[in-house]
């Protein structure tokens, strides 16, 4: 079962910079701050009202992230959704027709699971499914 | 105060497809639809869990979003944050040197006052302020 909007994932250019920027526009507040070596990322999660936002910068060029910043520059770059079971997420995802990104779940930062599908399947949209 | 993600913005070919897809994807409920001669679209609110996605299709090429749509394609387009006073949210987001779209609260589907701000403000993030 989907929960709602985990978060909202922002590609950035300068990572502090743009910590500052979403405290100061919108009052949010830094929840946690890490590096995946994995996704070449560096990321932080914060929080606005009941809402987070994952702004991420790139690690290395060649990441993911490094080559969407490259392409389109900074901006929006995937949407999250919280589901209660990723495994079930997952199979019906594929009984729904989507290609997967992560056929199995992985592990995500801090704890959580988590598992993309192809924009390509979504309408353009890189989707994510969490599960905390 | 900012109270969170509001609901996430997506620019869509064909919103009878897009809205079948949220629907099978993810168990999305259809809120309401509705077209918006003043922005050239015609939008779909559904809420998946906890979460809102607005599916946006151009009704018109030379519409905001049928401008993005020709340049980008389909994908995220803009998110959305609910605020308890927009007056306030925009004052703030004045003080804090953001340029505004939208310098006054404008009517938005359904009751709600709506304002944007500019990308150029949010690190290339279209960001619409919601008060319900």
């Amino acid at each position: 079962m989907v929960t709602g909007v985990h978060h909202v994932g922002i590609a950035v250019a300068d990572l502090d910079e743009s910590i500052d920027l979403y405290r100061s526009a919108l009052g949010a507040e830094l929840l946690h701050r890490a590096r995946s070596e994995t996704d070449g990322i560096e990321a932080a999660f914060l929080r606005t009202g009941g809402g987070e936002v994952e702004l991420m910068s790139a690690t290395t060029p060649d990441s993911p992230v490094g080559k969407f910043l490259a392409k389109r520059g900074p901006g929006l770059h995937h949407v999250a959704f919280g589901v209660t079971d990723i495994g079930k997420a997952l199979s019906d995802a594929r009984a729904a027709g989507l290609e997967l990104i992560d056929a199995e779940p992985r592990q995500g930062m801090h704890g959580s699971l988590i598992a993309f599908v192809h924009p390509k399947s979504m309408g353009g949209v890189l989707t994510e499914l969490v599960q905390t």
